[in-house]
């Protein structure tokens, strides 16, 4: 009997036997990044289910709950994306590939409500369409680690209204809190928007059946999404969020002490840095954003 | 600035900072087991993010991954099971619920295609309907871990037709190569069925893609389904796997080296066990089954 033999004749060995033979399985992937991903997922997997020890109805709920997830999932809602946010997956992904010198601005999570064809808007220009909510003066400047100004970096940004929507999630064919524009030539941005209000993220599926079971909030902090992109520099995806408001418990984990920014309100009277009078409050952010090298 | 402040600007810092926040966010969950499983879960999906550093890219792969998996699983066709299946994934969860004291038969995974409304067969009757294959006869005991015989035993058997594909895999609400019969007072069961024969599990999707990707076989060892249930004892689900057949590259991992069976063949002028020469050729196994206590 050889020592494979005796081991197999432990739980413990049949167990980890199995690990092996699904492992030694991938032995001949031509891709070895695939491989690498593979083998560590398989490892992560088994080890998940011995230290459990998951039962047979678990697994079954387990299968019920991904194919529920994959029945909601069409063109217009991503259950997969929100899975991995409210687990914290998409965050770690982020984290793990951000640079951790602390020189650029933090990363955080794109988000399902991104659309690639915004529209353009000029600099002072308005993002908010007919999006409901209380206008907010955003400006910054799109610079470099070293500080250098990055004239023409488009700066993409989109938001949900007061409602707690985002545009795709009306079913009117609306394009509204949205839009791209591009930095001028010292790197200098601002356009108006609105006020970023907290909104939960659909929760009437089954990962809100999993906020629910785990007594979580569906609740997002408040915040504006960016994404800014340059050819010579690394594309940024980040949010700024709200000062102010509970940064301890957004349901995806979005948030970076280094990205909460001072929304300051100032009153009906007060004239805008375009010189206007609202008759109404308004708010005002400044946020720079520092890119990595490509 | 307080310990953690100060992991925070590492990376290692940060990664763990999070995972300490997701685990965090379950605290409040009411049932302690789904906080033990998510909490497990959560571990390792970080771990195997950090360990592989997966990039964007690879994340969004895995995405459209899942949602390709997620729009083939219906009524007909569970693609998650497959998937579960060829990570070794339900082998695992089989074994760790097993009884690992060697004195019961060893379970395997059920796979897709089992139906709980088969048809009632009599003892020495034939399951194969009109299913093409050899003639196989199979015979054997059911008995609890002291030996003692299970009359009233149910024992379900299902199967592969000879072309490989189950008859629920047809369009045409065919009912074949499946039923289900009663033990006799001594625990002895008996029926015609057709000789196992090697077929490839579902690979026009995404979990084929996976196996051609990474130069797997998705090819299933030749064998018998079998589950046995009486309300006294656990239920056991299990396979008679052919002897002699490549046992090493079962794509599901299903093999156990217990359930390997002797399939005997007989010539087409040997006199079956029901005293009758068939004109060709046939097979006989004998396959005893000791279910553990419930």
């Amino acid at each position: 009997m050889t020592g494979t033999d005796a081991e197999s004749h432990t739980q413990e060995g049949r167990e980890q036997q199995l690990v092996d033979a699904v492992i030694a399985s991938l032995a001949s992937t031509p891709d070895q990044r695939l491989k690498t991903v593979l083998t560590a997922l398989v490892e992560h997997l088994h080890a998940f289910i011995r230290e459990v020890r998951l039962t047979e109805r678990e697994w079954q709920e387990g299968i019920d709950f991904l194919t529920r997830v994959g029945h909601l999932t069409d063109d217009q809602r991503q259950e997969f994306i929100l899975l991995s946010d409210v687990l914290g997956a998409s965050m770690q992904m982020i984290i793990v590939n951000d640079d951790a010198t602390g020189r650029t601005t933090e990363a955080t999570v794109v988000g399902p409500f991104f659309v690639a064809d915004s529209p353009l808007v000029k600099l002072g220009g308005d993002i908010s369409g007919n999006a409901s909510g209380e206008p907010c003066w955003v400006e910054g400047r799109v610079v470099d680690v070293a500080g250098r100004p990055i004239p023409g970096a488009r700066i993409d940004v989109w938001e949900a209204d007061d409602d707690g929507y985002y545009d795709v999630q009306y079913t009117d064919g609306r394009t509204a809190a949205r839009g791209h524009l591009f930095a001028d030539d010292e790197g200098r941005y601002r356009f108006w928007a609105l006020t970023p209000t907290p909104y939960p993220i659909p929760a009437d599926g089954p990962v809100g059946d999993l906020l629910a079971a785990t007594r979580r909030s569906p609740m997002r902090a408040p915040h504006l999404h960016f994404m800014v992109t340059h050819p010579a520099l690394r594309t940024l995806v980040t949010h700024a969020f709200v000062a102010g408001d509970d940064m301890g418990s957004d349901s995806v984990f979005g948030v970076r002490d280094s990205l909460i920014v001072d929304f300051i309100r100032a009153s009906s009277t007060d004239p805008t840095p375009d010189g206007r009078v609202l008759d109404r409050t308004w708010v005002r952010a400044s946020f720079d954003l520092v890119l990595a090298p490509d």
